[in-house]
């Protein structure tokens, strides 16, 4: 049985889980809080960050979502992730980096650091001109999803892939930490709507992080 | 034809170049500035990020060194650059995204900055806490590597692999710079001088970025 050292508001956890759960891998959760830089954690991915996934019988471990997307994206046909001609490929890995690299960055790791980590581990106040300036970013992000959902039916083109469970994934962690203004963006509102509702994902939005509340709107399919 | 969008200081273009280069891919440098975020680039690329690879023939349009590189990959089976079973494809994928997030983040990104950019774009010096900060981080990740090489014969395990040339791309860029200090690194830098001996490597090797003069060991295998 594989387990998934990750926690509840990590957004490469969620994009794994989603992944997993949409191709119906069996895994079980362990809970790691990174930041708390575990020594057997370390010894199992030396960049200390979640998620990895390891199947201790066959003495794999698998670190970071995007190889363990790849790899159960070549060995499990299922919910085909990143799939077409070699155009289309390309497509789905630009979108997919484009959510897990300048999305985090700009929008998702600053959100964090403020409303999580600040909360949680160093016990201070967020700093409310770094909260501010995500949120914008955020919606500039809203308005490039809406964009490409005017000009093709998925995120990526016309199939569902991976960039739609990355998006998908990382925007939950925005909407749980209360940085999202869905007015005015409605092509991206159906598209999450349509999203929440997949079995995959609505145990992940039954969780909640320890002491952050998210808003009420943050677990409806109708929002 | 394709052409790369680039310019010779950008480790991520450097690594397309160099797979380009294993696979025997024609195609023709196009200089690129990102900085200075040219409209024609920015439609090609929103992100505004070398580099980008395009077929105008074709109408394709390849964004991004990790997409490019598993275009090429897929396509090409001249110099397999992720291969063996599923856990050594994963431990391939997870030290390219070690180099290309991890050491980039913490000492390409910031040594570009004060070296390159406030030179050529805002002529400020540098801040030298900066760079002794990324000089110093730097020195740990050759500590990283030194280690994967005791214990195997390339970076991610017994084969050549993209894992080499992305670790390659980077740690040229760092040294362009002047940020490495070689000594008590034997195994990175024997493997290097191998790594900088492959004749994909020769041509980046003897370019130059305007202004910015490399040390004088930069383009010798003998270093």
């Amino acid at each position: 049985m594989w387990q998934l050292f990750q926690f509840p508001l990590c957004p490469f956890s969620r994009k794994v889980r989603l992944v997993l759960g949409e191709k119906g891998v069996a895994h079980e959760l362990v809970r790691e809080n990174p930041w708390e830089r575990r020594d057997e954690f370390i010894d199992l991915n030396p960049a200390g960050e979640t998620p990895v996934l390891v199947d201790s019988t066959a003495g794999i471990a698998l670190i970071g979502s995007q190889p363990i997307v790849e790899f159960f994206d070549e060995t499990v046909d299922k919910m085909p992730m990143i799939h077409g001609n070699g155009a289309a490929r390309a497509e789905i890995r630009r979108l997919t980096e484009w959510f897990d690299e300048k999305l985090f960055r700009e929008v998702v790791e600053p959100l964090m650091h403020e409303r999580m980590r600040k909360r949680l581990v160093s016990r201070e106040s967020p700093d409310t001109r770094v909260l501010r300036e995500a949120m914008r970013i955020a919606n500039g992000h809203l308005d490039y999803m809406d964009y490409l959902l005017d000009h093709r039916r998925w995120i990526a083109g016309a199939g569902l892939s991976l960039a739609d469970f990355t998006a998908a994934a990382h925007l939950s962690v925005v909407d749980y930490l209360g940085a999202l203004d869905w007015r005015g963006h409605k092509q991206t509102k159906d598209w999450y709507a349509v999203m929440k509702s997949r079995p995959a994902f609505r145990p992940l939005l039954g969780e909640r992080m320890e002491v952050i509340v998210p808003p009420a709107h943050y677990d409806k399919v109708d929002f």
